[in-house]
């Protein structure tokens, strides 16, 4: 019977790989470059021959490897093909066969790059014990996962988890990349929160130690914890919108828990509390106890989430 | 083997009753009083005293009957037990273990009322076809079902698809029933749209056939037909408000449609005409093709979704 799986996180620079016991032990993690040249055509073959070194390294049969997970970045349909992949040079491309003909038959599972992050999360992160969790991964954009019964919400069109294009305050008159106004995006992402810094320091005459200059989401946050009078302003501004938000997203699937992930959150407790309380503001009385909680793996989620796709059925 | 399945809807007056084969055939529909009376404990053996009749009349045994399923007014968890039912005048009550009791070891799995009501539409109504739907309710107040992969979203604590209590307008002065401000069923209700309809009255100089004496969902959607100026603008808030959030709902789980329910919906083509055109307005790119349905089985969406509850495993 089979012993094992791999979990693999392809991104625009490396691939993440890691061999996992199928009881959710990670045995191994490591990183190869991600050669995106001629369209990267040599992306999956990179990863058959890695994952066909570790085999052979730990003397692994084809009939010892239950299943091999990936995580993509670009919207995937029924677990098997990337409809395109912009970072990775792909167009549609069918991952799932691709890469099972080069393992000698291995099944492969595809998941979208922050889908399957949400599931690392919920599996052995911030979300560990929960069943259903919302996941906004609050990096250069935002990013999202939902997870419902354990499983991934693939969305029509690979649209679920969009929730960093909810437009939330479509009167705002900058346009979102996305072509909307008033994204998620626009206000909770470290783009965002500089955003929001700037306009605020604009604004105000009160005394702080942030300049327009070296405005960055862990400036604003370091003077937050020091409670600076205008950082309090913004971080309150930038929980404010995003507790919104996440009041209206909790009342679609009711989660057991909100996982936050992604660069601002190494703000850790501060962020938390700030969105909590604002979050707390907004939320229907049957919500208002979810729980927003830091994610925990960092970049390991991805490779944990690609396992975990391996091994469910 | 089983081939038949009943599907119940317990409301507050009465118990719309369905005999269907697990092929989907609804063979007989009937309805009981719902007697309230000393905490509604005569609710049950009513149903199962019907339920027993009509086997006997169609000369079934318990091993003919795959399993009973129920719709209930409340929170539900487990697909067994009712945390409480104000119309019913329940506490926490273990339906599925007392009338499976009642009908000799029949299983009986349970549904909130609207989550199963969404369910029926999927199956037989506006959604068939679909795996993953949002359902709308528009009444007296705005209800919400979700289905993902074919599943009802229960949701923590029962509230998932609470979508009526999303705040979307949290400056609102006027306060929601739940207790908090600028729930979408302050505004997308029959309620609501009757509110809207005041304001744009007391407003606007404009000729109306509508008068604030005799306003009515159904008064201002005829209105809007005849292309009555102030009947446009009371639709148009009324859709912007709905559009906005269906807009926002949709980045969550990425649905294949949405389905309109309720009296409300009685409006029809010109109801999906003003919501869809106020939809794609706020909704993200991937998400703004979602085709925006009326809702079919009416009454009976619930007898429909409680024997799909019965049928699926």
């Amino acid at each position: 019977m089979a012993k094992y799986c791999f979990g693999i996180d392809i991104g625009g620079t490396t691939a993440k790989c890691g061999l996992f016991t199928i009881g959710g032990q990670l045995c191994e993690k490591w990183e190869i470059p991600t050669r995106t040249a001629d369209s990267g055509k040599m992306i999956l073959p990179d990863v058959a021959e890695t994952i066909l070194k570790k085999m052979e390294e730990y003397h692994l049969k084809v009939i010892d490897v239950i299943r091999v997970g990936v995580g993509v970045p670009g919207p995937v349909e029924y677990e098997k093909n990337v409809l395109f992949a912009v970072n990775l040079h792909w167009g549609y491309t069918e991952v799932s066969d691709k890469l099972s003909n080069l393992l000698g038959g291995i099944p492969v599972k595809v998941g979208n790059d922050a889908n399957v992050a949400a599931l690392g999360e919920m599996w052995k992160g911030g979300g560990e014990g929960c069943n259903s969790i919302i996941m906004v991964t609050l990096g250069t954009g935002v990013g999202g996962g939902i997870i419902v019964d354990g499983k991934i919400v693939t969305g029509a069109h690979g649209a679920g988890g969009e929730i960093g294009h909810a437009s939330i305050y479509p009167d705002e008159p900058m346009q979102c990349k996305c072509g909307n106004h008033g994204c998620l995006e626009q206000y909770a992402s470290a783009t965002g929160i500089v955003r929001i810094g700037k306009q605020v320091l604009a604004n105000i005459k009160e005394p702080t130690e942030l300049r327009e200059e070296n405005l960055s989401a862990k400036s604003i946050f370091d003077a937050y914890k020091k409670n600076d009078i205008v950082a309090k302003m913004i971080v309150g501004r930038f929980a404010d919108c995003l507790g919104y938000a996440l009041g209206i997203f909790t009342t679609v699937i009711g989660p057991d828990a909100i996982v936050i992930g992604g660069g601002v959150s190494k703000a850790g407790a501060p962020l938390v509390e700030a969105v909590t309380s604002s979050f707390q503001r907004y939320a229907f009385s049957s919500c208002k106890d979810t729980p927003i909680v830091i994610a925990k793996l960092d970049n390991d989620a991805g490779i944990f989430g690609a396992a975990k796709l391996a091994i469910e059925d």
